[in-house]
């Protein structure tokens, strides 16, 4: 329920740190700063705290006390004792392990938290940050917050989709970020009377304008999303590729308990084995290339046979940097989709340098397979 | 040859970005700012860096005319116009992919530079920072740095081993980044007379306490390394994977040229597959279960035999988190090497969850192969 403001790395040096602090304190009402309390020389954030709110360091009598307890065996206490210091007026968080002591400080209204820099410190020291949060109250102000996760679209067109409704909800904001495989979209709304029900209206008419596009509004990834439709139809898959060389296989694999819907795949990254294992005839190789829709669809097919699978699923295409012809272009992609109910077949061409390729590739190809599946029903019923 | 002196992150609100622009301006020499050149509303980086500046924005005409004509067929150009604005007095980078021009301006002595934060883009224009920061100079400073990349080897293990080297060059910094699939070592002095000579030392002596655990020190990619050992003597391959499905040969894969020595491979997740295509005995899986060295072996002799390749490769384990007995628990894996010269099997119990189960398996497969290939030619004399 606390929106991050800002987040910065600064180096172990007392202004520049002190710095950051003080800058931070005009906007924010919460600073948390990890990292620096330890016993060495550049561990320095406790005279930059100091020194952000112009008070001195004074020893804290009872860190002082765990401290010449928790020395190591054999150390000298007194390269330890500098760890018991704490801003005039501030207060410690004893330490569960190590040995530095946190530290609570409060200046002008803003609450500054000084936590340990190993993770594991860290994380035993939040607890007590949590209590102080809670108390003041600050963790009940809950934005509303949804998610969903968007594949075969564009960011752009994303955008544009959605701008009609986020233009009658002025109050939710949005936020969308595009990676190469799938486009996030976050809506965002301060909490309070009748936020739920303005942000669950305004999402269902985003919903609404993206349609099937979204995979996931429950965070599942699109692996997971694929693996759960299949199990529900009880339908398994076989996989041919030779573009991506087995990142479609082992994206569904991702998914735990996935070997009961994946009977397993063939890498056919020569043409020869696309004829030995996949049974693509040789003739329609030479006749049409091994980049075009009738070979994607005889790898699919091929392997929906060679598996025993229900659905075959397959892509064929040119990665780059080499390979291609006036015809066909790098990333030149050709999907095969083999079902009970007959074989389509897709063409892309995705962008993004071989490895770009391959990955949209991959996640294009299971996204075919979702709108498949989604769609069957109304097919069968057609 | 820069020290990076901070690092924010800033949410899309024109004053904390411009309060961040205006803060490091005071002690930084460059800024570089990443993200918000985008089209849609939350894009606001060109504003705040106007407000940093005290300048208006300003229409610059090359963009305003690349715009134009590279915006996507049905869209509105209007969309995307606002992308052609600058802070006055401020120059563009043009981009080579993409549509928002980057922007290099200047205040007070602090040079900043505005890039696209979709990945692929800013990479393409780092360029025109380089030749920016060439010409005033900066980067003539340049350390000494040295890098190796590291795997089948632990972090605590590595530290030890370069200990001794490391304590006789004071000067030498060293940063070890472990990561799931392998650990990163980066030494580094500060430039100056006899600094190459002396880091020259220093690294040989680091990389021969570490042996063959380095795979690289140029850089270079495992599935790099392989291919080009697999490249340079003439050898083809094959995998078959169960509990990776597809991951070793889609890594292998993404190495451009990989297709002239990867054949291609099986995806075997279900047991009659590791039968009907690889040959895998049934009885054999049977008496020792799917997760074994027989197993293991059987599978890689079959992926050498099905494809006809030199050598090949395979996997069988349990990724979790089902799958595991009082005697093979998770995370258990058999790799199968089968080559010329016979067949060799491996054990392994790498942790991390499903994926990272997984991905190790995969890179610890690979890393199999390079060590197989380094050791042939003494294999092959003895």
């Amino acid at each position: 329920g606390i929106s991050v403001l800002a987040a910065q790395k600064v180096p172990d040096i007392i202004d520049l740190i002190a710095g950051a602090i003080t800058g931070f304190s005009q906007t924010a009402y919460i600073i948390i700063i990890t990292g620096g309390l330890g016993s060495t020389h550049d561990d320095v954030t406790r005279e930059a705290l100091a020194k952000a709110l112009s008070v001195p360091l004074v020893p804290f009598e009872a860190a002082l006390r765990a401290i010449t307890k928790r020395t190591p065996p054999g150390a000298d206490p007194a390269a330890f004792i500098r760890q018991a210091n704490l801003p005039r007026g501030a207060r410690a968080i004893m330490p569960e392990t190590g040995i530095a002591p946190g530290i609570i400080a409060e200046s002008k209204g803003t609450l500054i938290f000084s936590l340990p820099g190993v993770p594991r410190e860290m994380e035993l020291m939040l607890e007590a940050v949590d209590i102080e949060l809670l108390a003041l109250g600050v963790k009940q102000l809950r934005p509303v917050v949804e998610r969903a996760r968007l594949t075969g679209i564009g960011e752009p067109q994303a955008a544009r989709l959605i701008e009609p409704v986020l233009s009658d909800h002025p109050d939710i904001t949005v936020n969308i970020l595009a990676k190469p495989e799938e486009i996030l979209l976050t809506l965002m709304t301060p909490g309070g009377e009748s936020a739920d029900a303005k942000m669950k209206r305004a999402f269902s008419q985003v919903l609404e304008k993206l349609g099937e596009s979204v995979f996931s509004i429950e965070g599942e990834s699109l692996p997971e999303v694929v693996g759960e439709l299949l199990r529900q139809r009880g339908l398994t898959l076989a996989t041919a590729e030779s573009i991506t060389a087995g990142q479609i296989s082992s994206l569904i694999a991702t998914v735990p308990g996935s070997s009961d819907y994946l009977k397993g795949g063939v890498v056919a990254y020569a043409n020869d084995i696309k004829t030995a294992l996949l049974g693509v005839e040789e003739v329609v190789m030479e006749e049409v290339g091994a980049v075009s829709a009738e070979v994607a669809a005889a790898m699919a097919e091929g392997a929906r046979r060679a598996f025993g699978a229900d659905i075959g699923l397959s892509v064929t295409g040119i990665a780059g940097p080499g390979g291609a012809t006036s015809e066909k272009p790098v990333g030149l992609v050709h999907t095969g989709l083999a079902t009970p109910l007959g074989t389509e077949t897709f063409q892309k061409i995705p962008r993004g340098g071989r490895a770009g390729v391959q990955l949209k590739t991959a996640v294009a190809a299971l996204d075919h397979l979702r709108r498949y599946l989604l769609d069957e029903d109304r097919r069968q019923d057609g």
